[in-house]
């Protein structure tokens, strides 16, 4: 446990942040001020980026806050390996080195999507799908923000499940989107609550403001559940249902779908859209595979690409082509795969630490009777715990348990981040959110510790 | 010369086009219409897709349209030795393989302003830079993107040079920018058009819609002219002139820069702007090292830099860790200073083919009064030759030259997509651009033979 107090290190984000300000020299002059757009106005900073600034800047630092992957069993071989083959040629690398497509690569599309066959247990001719249909992107937080973009003009209706990702709901609220969340649960979505709320909207003549549903349909972030298996074609019911003058579509991030550690195989929202109209599905080699190529892609309805497409054409023309070559590469040459199992073995040996240190400080902690009312998700797959304390418990950002956690070395995200608030604009404020991706495995134990400590103090305090 | 008529590969891109879309299963039924933002509504198709398209998919023609650099000198064995160091040691490989920050690495940052400031011939502390004033984007079209979307509301007013840079000109239609064009000469855009048309917009109370003045400073795409030395402390003199209740900007776009082949060395718009508050300059790692890994970066005033990183934070929080660590380590280890200086070479003995065989064709013949009126650009830098048909002409995408030349076998950029109407409506239609980037050496005196025997059978037929 680390003790706080005077020569310990500031661990407080407000620390790095100066740091970082300081380093520059100060202004001139008072300048006039910029001519800000109605976008750049509304969109908030981004939490995520101090956050992952301070891990960087303090790797002693346990950190259960940045989504970041496992460090340890990044690829580096296999993408030793990859890189020699590439560069070994020289027009193979010279071809990897020169411009590519906004579209992306046509054999890692192809690949793409005999990766997607696979995943679904489906021909890609059942899903009306093409390598056409599917562009490659700068992560999949690219093909989500595209999406958004050519679909969303300020006051358009999102809807989106409560808790969600909270890095999209930033853009979304850059993008002046009208975001209203329906209540999720251990299957995921309330998806009758998403006709429910249609069915409202269309009442009061509101219907065609509405423009996508977003769902994280595999081990979610925040909450690491899944959307259940007959909640999937229900959903793509109900948007056809409701798509009588225009298309309501379903964006499906699916990020942390192959990162399943048990527990039932789903088939995508995606599948159950044969016709391949309603449903968006976006996946990434982020988590799978490795941050650093920064690649996702995305499947989609052709009209809606064609459009996407012209949005990249004016973002970036098109994604790192090297990195398309190491994907392409490492899908065809069986690393992807075998690389794939070897993270799902570390992430389910660090998902069995985290709750077992969990249960361990929480559940058996009778000594500590406002400890019982602690809850927290056990997901089956991807990189997150959900962590709910007792409602008198205040997780903020701004509150004293985020500064004792900060001080004893520990760190969360603040469940508020990810809640969108209710109609009488309340936001819960006793959740956090705990990622073992990147925590080294013999930092958890310790770090579980930490935290338990800080939320006990903090909570007798209160008490 | 290649003739036209039956058994000939179909060259035109109206072909390339049809097979890939008819690679794509039918639709199965006629769909409810997608509900698009009005950004999309606005967003032109990118004509630069189909000529990069057409290119990839038929090596045979010689093009002269695609912006691709040089392929035989991209730099295979600096990357070849960049990637083996990189992923040789283990930490260093994670490293690169993990998520970085949204505004870039930051020993890269530090290099690149190292690399400005020996570009300027001038400390960074002179122009109030720090590394934290300059962000890694996917290439500089993104921080050209960016930029316009942080500043720019629809009906906002961006004044440009005509012609200019299409592919931003696509972008600022997208974002609904009101475009106002000035004339340029071979010193660049008119400068002082751009204080008329300031002073014409003070006066008709519109001051407040101007955002900023976009203005390729180095060898500028499409004409490869350069803004003179006198006018570069002018345009800032003048935008500071204007700017009375907001921050009028320049977005310098300095993409050519390094690809100087001789004549003056110029310091940047930037530099003249010592309290970094009026000016941002774009450059990129696409054409003087390789446009595979995909990177550019801006330097600009900081408060803007806050915005922009909001608006990348929602994009794609980061651009490849690993292409950062590849630029990081072609600056460190002296290859990215040393390819340079062979592209440099390679662009001068292109440039100089090209200018040679337009001599050869067209100012020493004569024979052919009509050629007479043909004028062309002589680029000190760049990759681009832009040349002036007589008005009579039409060197349009749906005129007959330029399907009399996809069936010659060479292809070339019309001039119109470059320029903005006047306000009458008119666009220039008689010029073409020609890119010798990706042009082998052998294929420059047959391309511009097919370009002039091209050239040649329409004016004759016209006149």
């Amino acid at each position: 446990m680390r003790p706080g107090g005077a020569g310990v290190i500031d661990y407080s984000i407000e620390a790095f942040k100066m740091t970082r300000m300081n380093a520059a020299p100060p202004a001139v002059s008072m300048p006039l001020p910029l001519p800000l757009s109605a976008k750049a106005r509304r969109s908030p900073e981004s939490p995520i980026n101090e956050l992952i600034a301070a891990k960087l800047a303090n790797p002693d630092l346990i950190n259960f806050a940045a989504g970041l992957v496992d460090e340890a069993s990044l690829p580096v071989d296999e993408c030793r390996t990859i890189a020699a083959r590439i560069f070994a040629d020289d027009a193979q690398g010279r071809k990897a080195l020169q411009y590519g497509t906004t579209i992306g690569l046509r054999p890692l599309r192809e690949e793409l999507l005999a990766h997607l066959e696979r995943l679904e247990g489906r021909k890609v001719g059942e899903l009306n799908l093409s390598p056409d249909d599917l562009i490659v992107t700068s992560g999949s937080q690219q093909s989500l923000y595209l999406i958004a973009d050519v679909l969303l003009d300020p006051g358009d209706i999102v809807i989106t499940a409560n808790p969600s990702y909270f890095v999209f709901t930033g853009a979304l609220k850059s993008l002046g989107a009208d975001v209203r969340a329906v209540p999720m649960d251990e299957d995921g979505m309330d998806v009758e609550a998403v006709e429910a709320l249609l069915a409202q909207l269309k009442a009061s003549g509101k219907l065609s403001r509405v423009k996508f549903i977003y769902c994280t349909s595999y081990f979610d972030n925040p909450t690491g559940l899944s959307l259940s298996g007959p909640r999937r074609p229900r959903l793509v019911e109900i948007v056809k249902k409701y798509s009588t003058s225009h298309r309501i579509l379903i964006l499906e991030d699916a990020a942390y779908r192959e990162l399943r550690l048990d527990g039932p195989v789903h088939p995508s929202i995606k599948s159950f859209d044969p016709e391949n109209l309603y449903t968006i599905i976006a996946q990434t080699f982020s988590k799978p595979f490795a941050p650093g190529i920064k690649l996702g892609y995305a499947a989609m309805p052709r009209d809606l690409l064609e459009q996407v497409l012209r949005q990249k054409g004016s973002h970036d023309f098109g994604s790192s082509n090297l990195c398309q070559e190491i994907a392409l590469q490492a899908m065809h040459d069986g690393s992807y795969a075998r690389h794939l199992e070897v993270l799902r073995q570390q992430y389910r040996a660090k998902r069995d630490a985290t709750l077992a240190a969990l249960d361990q400080q929480f559940s058996n902690s009778a000594r500590n009777a406002q400890h019982s009312a602690l809850f927290w998700t056990h997901p089956a797959g991807g990189l997150y715990v959900w962590l709910t304390l007792p409602k008198h418990a205040d997780t903020s950002r701004e509150g004293r348990l985020f500064e004792t956690c900060v001080k004893y070395g520990v760190l969360y995200v603040p469940g508020a981040y990810s809640f969108h608030a209710d109609s009488a604009g309340r936001i819960p404020n006793h959740h956090m959110r705990l990622c073992y991706g990147q925590v080294p495995p013999a930092d958890i134990v310790p770090g579980i510790e930490r935290l338990a400590e800080a939320i006990k103090a903090e909570l007798s305090e209160r008490s």
